[in-house]
C-alpha cells in the first residue's frame, strides 16, 4: 500500500484517540513535558475542554501523517475500528500503541493491519488507574512509576524489536513509567485476567450483600480495601471481560472453590482445616511479595 | 460476692490484658496521654519490652483491685480465661471492656461473670487493625478517627447506661476515637461477618490463584487492595470465625453465588446480563457510600 505521508512525520509529535482516563493522562503527561499532542474523541464537548490546555489540534487527516507516536486509548472495538478507518494516514516510521486491558484479541487484529504497512504496532497496557473514569480524572502523574505491559510487534529480529523498544520509551519518558515488562499477549490475557479483572469482579459482588448498606460505624479498611474498585464503567469492563472470558472464567472458578474450602471447614467446626486453609493463604501472599 | 479493695481504685488507672497489636496500641495511646497503664502478656519478654517505656507495672494481685479501667485484648477464650480467674480482683465502680472482634459468645461470658459483682462490662471492638500484628506494630495513633463499636450493659436503666458510656468515653478519650456504635452483640456479628471476616476470607482465598506467584509487572491498585488482608493471623482468625460461624458461612455463601452469576454470563457470552450484573454493584457501592 502506498504510504504518501512520510515527509509529514514530526519527531516527538503524539496523537491520542480517545480523552477518557488512560488517553486523557497520556495528554496530559505529554503536553507538561512539552511534546506536541493532538486528539481525537468521540464526544466533541471533551475534545474541546482538553484543546483548552493540554491538546495542540484535533487528530484528522491533516494531523494523522504528522505523529510519530498514537496511542489508541478507547474501548476495544473502539480503537480497533478507529485503526482500521485511518490506517492508510499513518506515516511509516510511526510507532501505534494501545492501551486496552486485553491484548489476545486487540494485538491479533493490530498486528494484522500493522503488516499492510511500514509503521508498527506495539501492544500496550499501563498497570495504573483508578475507580473513577473519564477525562476529568485523567492526570500527568497517574502512570509514574506504574509498570507498562508491552507486548511486542511481531515478524521482528532482535535488533529491530529492540531499536523500536528504546524508541517508545523516549516517546513515553514524559510518563515515568516505573517499569517495562515485556509480555506475549496470552501470558498478559492470563495475568491480568487474575490482578484486575478477577479483583474487579470479586469486589463488584462483594457489595451485592444487603450488610454493605449498613457498614457505617462497623467497617475499617479491610472493607474500604475490598470495596474500593466495585465503582467500575460497566459497559468498558462487559467488553474487556468478554474478551477474555476464557481466562477470566478459570479465575472466578478457582476462587469459588477456595471460598466454599473455607465454609465447609466453617460449617463441620473443622478448626484445624481452616487455621490450615488461613495459614496457607498468609504463607502464599508472604511468597508472592517476594517474587 | 465480697468486694474488699474498693478503696483501692485509682481513677484514670488502666489495666491492659493482652499486649498485642490491639492491646499494644491502647498502653501506648494511654502512656502517651499521660494515664498511668498496667499491664498483663501470657509471655513475658513482651511485658518487658512494654516496662521500659510504655507500661507502669505488672497488671496483677496488687495492681488490678486499682484499675478504674481493664482492657481485655487477648484472644476470645484466653480473655475469658483472665477474667474468670480475676473476676474478685476488680474493684467496684470499674468498667471492664474487651475488644474481640465477636460480641455474641464474649458478651455473653463477660456478662455473666460482671452480673456477679459491682463492676460493669461493656462489650468493645475497635473498628480499626492492620495486616500486621503483635506489639512491635502497635501504635498511639492506631484508633485515631476509628468508630468503636460499643455493646452496653444488659440490665440497666438509660441513665445508668448513659453515664457509664460517658465515663468510658473519658477513659478512653487518649485513643481519638472517630465515633461510638451503639449495637447489639447480634446485630454486631452479623455485620462484622461482612465487613471484616468475609473480607479477610475472600483476600486470603484470592492469593491461592497461581497467577498470585507471577504478579509483579502485572499488578496495580486492585491486586493489591484486593490482597492486602490475605496475610493474616491464622491460630486468631480461626478462633473468631468459628464463634462467628453461622452468620459467616452465609456470608460466604451469598459471595459464591453472587461470583457464579458473572461466570455464568461469562460462559453463556451474555453481554447484557454481565453489564447488568456490574452496573448493580456500581449502584450498590454507590449508596453504601452515601449512607
Amino acid at each position: 500500500m502506498a504510504e504518501k505521508n512520510a515527509a509529514a512525520l514530526v519527531a516527538g509529535r503524539i496523537g491520542v484517540v480517545g480523552l477518557g482516563l488512560m488517553g486523557g493522562s497520556f495528554a496530559k503527561a505529554a503536553h507538561a513535558a512539552g511534546q506536541e499532542v493532538y486528539a481525537w474523541n468521540r464526544t466533541r464537548s471533551t475534545l474541546e475542554l482538553a484543546l483548552i490546555d493540554t491538546v495542540d489540534g484535533e487528530l484528522d487527516a491533516h494531523t494523522i501523517p504528522s505523529c510519530e507516536l498514537v496511542i489508541l486509548a478507547g474501548y476495544p472495538q473502539a480503537s480497533i475500528d478507529w485503526l482500521t478507518r485511518e490506517e492508510g494516514l499513518i506515516s511509516p516510521g510511526a510507532i501505534v500503541i494501545d492501551t486496552i486491558g486485553v491484548k489476545r484479541t486487540v494485538c491479533e487484529r493490530c498486528f494484522e493491519i500493522a503488516d499492510r504497512h511500514d509503521w508498527t504496532f506495539v501492544g500496550c497496557h499501563p498497570m495504573a488507574g483508578k475507580q473513577y473514569s473519564g477525562y476529568a480524572h485523567a492526570s500527568a502523574t497517574m502512570f509514574r512509576g506504574a509498570p507498562l505491559v508491552v507486548v511486542p510487534p511481531r515478524h521482528m529480529d532482535d535488533l529491530e524489536r529492540a531499536n523500536v523498544l528504546e524508541r517508545l520509551k523516549a516517546l513515553l519518558a514524559p510518563c515515568s513509567f516505573g517499569s517495562f515488562t515485556l509480555a506475549t499477549a496470552d501470558f498478559h490475557d492470563r495475568q491480568i485476567a487474575y490482578t484486575s479483572q478477577l479483583a474487579h469482579i470479586v469486589s463488584n459482588a462483594y457489595v451485592k450483600s444487603p450488610a454493605a448498606q449498613m457498614h457505617k460505624g462497623f467497617s475499617a479498611g479491610s472493607y474500604r480495601d475490598l470495596t474500593r474498585v466495585a465503582r467500575l464503567n460497566a459497559p468498558m469492563w462487559t467488553e474487556l471481560f468478554l474478551d477474555n472470558a476464557d481466562y477470566l472464567s478459570q479465575e472466578i472458578g478457582a476462587i469459588i472453590d477456595s471460598l466454599q474450602a473455607y465454609r465447609d471447614a466453617l460449617d463441620e467446626g473443622d478448626a484445624s482445616r481452616l487455621k490450615a486453609l488461613l495459614a496457607e493463604g498468609d504463607r502464599l501472599k508472604r511468597e508472592a511479595e517476594k517474587r
